[in-house]
């Protein structure tokens, strides 16, 4: 029986799914006319690399959004998706900005940041630690570092703010989800604390009450 | 004597400061009030890591560009400057498509898809290659291996198009300048040769014989 819930998405349980998952549970809570399908990819049998799923996605990851509502309309990479749904979906843009403002700029600058540092250097600070066939300290101590490093720019930017961006301490936004599930996993990719990190820990723990990034962190089951 | 140029990029011979310099070349051409002065940053010395860079920039890096048309606003992460001048200098949308446009997505999921892959994994390629302190093998063949994968995805998005994004063949648009600085320094990361990406070197060789596509890679002087 064919699902009539707007959207589908393909995901498996890793910090580029929860970022999707995250917001989509967000905006279920908010806008009646969202909710999704969930079909879970098992990247360890490499279902991602099959011909059909490259046809969504011609780099071979999860997770992938289709947008049925829209024609079927497909969307990879996890920060253009959290995008897309602002675009079309976050009507009262509860989680972003209007897109003439600084501030839709600044979400921009914090999730590029991101999308380029937090997730591929703590990326291969997991690689390194766990899935690599060689043991390779200096491999381990550069991005272990590096991830570090990352999180010391979050600590300056939440020093006197509650999130990324807004006035005053700023207002939860797509900028905050998208890095969010990855300092999550601080321990998976070797970094054991962060502690020397108080304003990123608190900013950690605020986000994980609110119950839709809980239910976003459950998907897929 | 004060400028009276209406941006202001710190910047340095790097693909990441060419994506800004060629895209702000392509606008200069196209609109009477575009022109930017460059302050070229020694990353050598450095100074990017100074207190007064840091306050433009937390994440210590090039290029940032500074508006001095709109109260000296600050963007940093090359892939955000470029949707900062497309969203408030491209009036036309020469380099962009509409927000609301699928095609709109279609360059956000490209950036994406470079700024997470092509330029970390190249940039780990670079520094295995001729940086790093220690020969390491096994990371210099994973960051080969990856750069060329992802000029395979590529490859296989340049099947039948002249460019990334835009219906039929294509136009030319910000998700092309985004990623091409990369590629054309290929050999730079240990990849000799794209003669095995048909495609990806066709659409390489049609963007560098754009003028402002040189201008842009000539900065800084």
């Amino acid at each position: 029986m064919a699902s009539t819930k707007p959207f589908l998405l393909y995901t498996g349980p890793t910090p580029n799914g929860h970022k999707v998952s995250i917001y989509l549970e967000e905006l279920k809570a908010l806008y009646p006319n969202v909710d999704y399908d969930v079909e879970r990819i098992d990247i360890s049998t490499n279902r991602q690399k099959e011909p059909w799923f490259i046809a969504l996605n011609p780099n071979g990851r999860i997770p992938v959004l289709v947008d049925r509502s829209r024609d079927n309309f497909v969307i990879f990479e996890t920060a253009a998706i959290l995008l897309y749904l602002a675009q079309h979906y976050d009507k009262d843009k509860k989680f972003f900005f209007d897109a003439e403002t600084n501030e839709a700029s600044e979400v921009l600058q914090w999730i590029f940041w991101a999308h380029g540092g937090v997730g591929p250097m703590q990326g291969q600070a997991n690689h390194f630690n766990r899935a690599a066939p060689e043991d390779i300290p200096y491999a381990k101590k550069r991005y272990i570092d590096e991830t570090k490093r990352l999180y010391g720019v979050l600590e300056i930017r939440l020093a006197n703010r509650d999130w990324l961006v807004g006035p005053g301490r700023g207002k939860i936004s797509i900028a905050d989800l998208n890095v969010i599930p990855w300092v999550r996993i601080h321990t998976y990719a070797g970094i054991d604390s962060i502690d020397e990190f108080p304003n990123v820990k608190a900013w950690l723990e605020r986000t994980l009450e609110r119950p839709a990034v809980q239910a976003g962190i459950a998907v897929p089951k």
